[in-house]
């Protein structure tokens, strides 16, 4: 089984349901989850059941349609009205990314444009379509970041990359994984993929590594620590990364442990590269400071994973799921729009990233 | 209880057995092992239940004395040849730390100094006698190099470390952590430590922050890619790691991950200090390219501490159990004869670490 025919989110057949891969059950086993209660899809979203910047955003889409669609009225004020809290509910899961409130914007926004001129009915439907395009223009998007990015790929390279960033943090093909997808449909199959395991929740050694082994690529999964060690030895040719919420100037949030991957990048000379769909781009704050970093319970380090205590009782553990990279250690921004460079304020200007977009 | 009163390596009373704390159980169970045969010591030191490059050179000592006075014999010859075979063996265990072959050629030391004077009863005896001194020795030098790191210390300091160079990893006191137990009996009750969690066998999380929670410290647990946003955000003041084996440059073999923590600490401006017992300083390599690093099994990674399957079937892992950190990242040498500062070969020379002393 290639992990690329996996469908990671996605609206049942019979539009009842949203329908996600259960990524904390990865890889021991592969399942299904049928959600339509909005509980059950704020949890999903809050436990990581589904989890990656992109994938998160189409998520979010299919359940504002799915939860505002069960609202029997005809009644458009009612309707906004539900449409309202059922947004700031699912809005409320998680703070980092910025792609669950943008798609929740991008849904809100279709409402507000049509509420004067569609019946109730007609706006569920249209509301289900947006969903659909969301998703859609994600897969574009990780092609297109994938191509952009295989650009900068020599046969044989050596890629490390931190947390999942693949297929099953998208709709298909992944951001930072996607180079590595386009690279295979090219007949290349010596690149070396490294992947960070990334505690506390594993999800390189759970999801990036599940990934890049399906689809059958030279995979190596490290600790996060040992990147210093495979970086010194010369065996890294570049870094890919996601990230969930990119500021004006380029600094970005990803997964905690980021920032010190882009460090010791630096230290070592080797290029680093975020791959980033344009909608995860925050023009509207200036710099990395400005973005809220979740921060999770503690037993995710000290309990989650294990089969006996590996830490003293009454520890106090710190558990930021993300931080923020400076844009000084960035190499480059790949978006499905081009490659930005430094300046980045400008580069995204030039590639027509405007803040109005971000604010649909 | 404070992990303080904790014997890490000991003869039993009966100097029939080496007892250890089995630190692979911590910090669930407090347990200690009675080893009396080859096959038992060579495994405690393999699989880590003692470990710490000053603990396992106390436990090579007594273990290279047990085995060697277990041969009932007058021959004087027929002891030395059991002894060199018994050396030889018990080397084997781990390659990294120096501190397990000084130990053994200390004690091989003594045996080819009095082989001409003494029988074979009285040697056993001294050989007793000089593994009892390196133990004794070693609590001496612990607290030293804790007397000197305390110098370095304001009230209310943030301490990282890395791995666990605490009271587990010596006779007493340790190496990292003993500035922090000097500024306990000074009544300091401010400073804050953070222990990286250290995987992949969790020394930081199990035994570093057992024994700073134990001590009663303001300890917190973080997972090792967390450094980077702990020390962004200026909560760390300064860095103290333990050491395997230095060169005679100054750069050092330490637990798998030291290295970028030095990178991290130079690139946010935090002074990082090395705590080495002159004994650690192995003045006949040149650099640290001349290290060997230990690999150990790929199922430390993937399975150890698990309760279910955290990465996918037939992953290529790496294990390497330590890196060699750049002497050019290093703030300080803390050594019981004082604090070396760069160039390290010449601060070296200067506290009279001389290159026949790593021979003995």
């Amino acid at each position: 089984m290639n992990a690329l025919s996996l469908d990671t989110v996605r609206l049942s057949k019979d539009e009842q349901s949203l329908v996600i891969l259960d990524q904390t059950l990865l890889p021991g086993e592969v399942k299904y989850l049928r959600l339509s209660k909005g509980e059950e899809i704020w949890e999903a979203i809050y436990s990581l059941r589904v989890r990656g910047a992109p994938a998160i955003g189409v998520a979010a889409a299919y359940g504002i349609y799915l939860l505002s669609a069960q609202l029997d009225t005809e009644d458009m004020e009612r309707f906004c009205a539900h449409f309202q809290k059922q947004k700031e509910y699912l809005d409320s899961a998680r703070p980092t990314a910025v792609n669950l409130s943008w798609a929740l914007r991008r849904m809100e926004g279709v409402l507000q444009r049509h509420r004067g001129t569609l019946g109730v009915e007609q706006m569920k439907k249209r509301l289900c379509q947006e969903a659909h395009a969301i998703r859609e223009e994600d897969v574009a998007i990780s092609r297109s970041i994938g191509q952009l990015g295989f650009s900068l790929l020599r046969p044989g390279d050596g890629i490390l990359t931190h947390c999942n960033a693949g297929t099953l943090a998208t709709a298909k093909y992944g951001t930072a994984l996607a180079p590595v997808y386009i690279a295979l449909e090219h007949g290349w199959k010596d690149l070396r993929v490294f992947c960070d395991e990334t505690r506390p929740l594993l999800q390189g050694a759970r999801l990036s590594a599940f990934e890049m082994c399906s689809a059958g690529v030279d995979t190596t999964l490290i600790c996060d620590n040992m990147a210093s060690y495979i970086m010194g030895r010369g065996e890294v040719d570049l870094v890919f990364v996601g990230c969930d919420r990119v500021a004006a100037n380029g600094d970005f949030a990803n997964k905690i442990g980021t920032s010190a991957v882009a460090i010791l990048a630096r230290h070592y000379g080797i290029p680093f590269y975020v791959c980033a769909p344009s909608s995860t781009i925050d023009l509207s704050i200036p710099s990395g400071e400005k973005i809220v970093i979740e921060e999770r319970a503690p037993e995710e380090v000290t309990a989650l994973w294990y089969a006996r205590p590996m830490a003293p009782e009454g520890v106090k553990v710190r558990n930021p799921a993300f931080d923020v990279t400076h844009h000084g250690l960035v190499t480059g921004i790949i978006t499905e729009r081009g490659i930005a460079y430094p300046p980045f304020d400008r580069a995204f200007q030039q590639l027509g990233i405007a803040e109005t977009e971000a604010e649909i």
